[in-house]
């Protein structure tokens, strides 16, 4: 259900109610700005992944400064962003169930649609669905390039699947989705080079092999935040999908100066406004965020400012352990913690807080929390 | 922001849209039946904890059946029962901030409202926030007995707060907070009963010191799933406090058949329906629940009556390792996972689809989801 604001415009910071979702806006600009600077000149599309943040307010900033369009997983959220005014959405994922199918195809009559398919039946069904809708969709064949998820085989099976596209009057095949996941979180640059020139050359493999079939495949799109470097200068890959550059979260900073500037260059711009609510031991202070404020499964959250450590997360409380030098807090303190992990962090909340220079500027509504289905 | 419910009345679970959090009424009707039976002709009052369920629909159902009225660990919650019709809620937690113990106060015009302290200022800040709305607050003392959380040391301390709350007019001293929330997951019943026994011991000792100095304390709260027998069998506690047992997921399942009834008593209730959205190997099946649709924190999902294993999440794949037998899993079957962890998974939806012998009888509204201010 949705929850009332923890802010009201024109607040202080530490008037805010807590847990908040914070985004510090200078920081966050920033980064869009990084990320749009970087791209300039390189040929390579920016579609930044709305996973990340489910907020068409931020996708339509992500557009201003240069993105073709945004990328989805979830029907939902790409209800939630054609509704909010995107008029390009990408769904990086496999659509399955005719109901879905059938949402799909109508959003299609208000923005360009995309959806990816490692299926001969579930094409048919997505085609079904865009012929019922009067509409075209844009149809990505998914291939399996090192993250053992999803996706067909980079060779003949991803040549049918193109065919096959080609073929059907209300789907426009327009290329690959050649996804990485596992390597996002590789610890060094090495690795993750490693693992990116090994998916281009599987991608690369796969085009040359659709187009000596006469598809034409204009589009070979992937990359996260941990590697969108390699793909950009890939020559393979001519868009990239980042979404946590935005926010940058506490995993991704583990990662920085690990000879690899991209951690580096984007700031913390996400946190999660908490309040000491007991003072056990003068060691010990307990905050009221949680596993229901904060996702843990990359590793517990950072603290900002405050020489202390995050020990562990209960269901409403967060433990965390005080250096000499942070002893002095007080009960009722409020503390700026930096998520583990940005994205299922962000579906817990209803609106981000956004705070320029101590102030609240800006409440967006997460239009696509809980937009699971 | 409020989601869609995933499911009509009348449906078959097969067309119910997916992920989709399900309750088996069947089994969870058993689950409030035996609680409720097992608590008769002990003298042990029964307050389940609200903040598993989150929905007020639930707690009517389990103070039909004897409850006391519920337990809450925020503001938000007990707003959200509060106005659902429970009229006995206690917030097993403190709260700090006068925004937040404005509202507490305001429920307390219509519904009796309790709430702990671990803190003389607090209290104080409870007794102002009482007084300026002409409310009377129960007040408990949360004691620390083994869990290294909240709560004050069982000894003086606790008889300051006691005496303290018993000095302010707007506030009712009730009695004592004594929860060991590390004791619910000990995997042996040895383990746990001797965790309770210690926190029993704590417990009594504090009531005696606070009712050597003259003030009543007519209470002992505590316990969850994992322990509750041992509270109740304690002779100290008189009223217990657990949440899980109407679901029963899959951690507290992890200690069935460990020589301790209380886990094979209750039934799995809980389900998460997914769609098997990839099958890229014949040994390998992706759904569509992820880390945005189920709380990985007490380890994954299980797997309802296919031979099969959640190997791991990411934000929108669940990732299944299939057994010989279940190999003929098709593209779009629809499965029942088993949460890890009911609490924070149950915080990921806004309704929960109510499903007896294969059709949908209900759909209640999750009016707590997100509430964690």
């Amino acid at each position: 259900m949705t929850t009332p604001p923890p802010a009201q415009i024109g607040m202080r910071l530490d008037e805010v109610d807590t847990p908040a979702l914070i985004v510090e806006l200078d920081a966050f600009e920033d980064n869009l700005r990084r990320m749009a600077k970087e791209l300039e000149g390189t040929g390579v599309r920016l579609r930044p992944h709305a996973k990340t943040h489910k907020c068409p307010v931020i996708a339509l900033q992500q557009m201003a400064l240069g993105a073709v369009g945004v990328c989805c997983q979830k029907v939902g959220e790409a209800e939630a962003m054609v509704y909010g005014g995107v008029s390009d959405v990408l769904v990086t994922n496999q659509i399955v169930g005719a109901g879905k199918l059938r949402r799909l195809a109508a959003l299609a009559r208000r923005a360009r649609i995309g959806v990816c398919v490692d299926d001969a039946g579930n094409l048919d069904d997505v085609a079904a669905a865009a012929e019922e809708a009067g509409v075209v969709l844009d149809l990505y064949v998914e291939i399996e390039v090192g993250m053992g998820r999803c996706g067909v085989s980079p060779d003949q099976a991803a040549v049918a699947l193109a065919k096959r596209a080609a073929s059907k009057p209300h789907l426009r095949f327009m290329g690959l989705l050649a996804y990485q996941g596992a390597a996002q979180h590789l610890r060094s640059p090495e690795e993750r080079a490693a693992a990116i020139a090994f998916a281009a050359s599987r991608a690369g493999e796969a085009k040359a092999l659709i187009e000596d079939a006469g598809v034409k495949c204009p589009i070979v799109t992937g990359a996260g935040t941990g590697t969108y470097r390699n793909e950009t200068a890939s020559r393979v890959y001519n868009e990239i999908e980042p979404g946590s550059y935005i926010f940058m979260d506490a995993d991704y900073a583990r990662n920085r100066g690990a000879g690899n500037s991209t951690f580096d260059d984007f700031r913390h711009a996400l946190f999660i406004l908490a309040t000491v609510m007991s003072r056990p031991k003068p060691e010990i202070a307990v905050v009221d965020a949680g596993l229901k404020a904060l996702s843990v499964d990359s590793g517990m959250p950072g603290i900002e400012g405050v020489e202390a450590e995050y020990l562990g997360a209960s269901d409403e409380h967060g433990k965390l352990h005080l250096a000499a030098s942070a002893r002095a807090l007080k009960l009722g303190a409020k503390l700026k913690l930096i998520p583990g992990h940005c994205d299922p962090t962000v579906n817990l909340y209803d609106w981000y807080v956004g705070v320029r220079a101590g102030r609240v500027e800006a409440i967006w509504p997460i239009a696509a929390r809980g937009a699971i289905t």
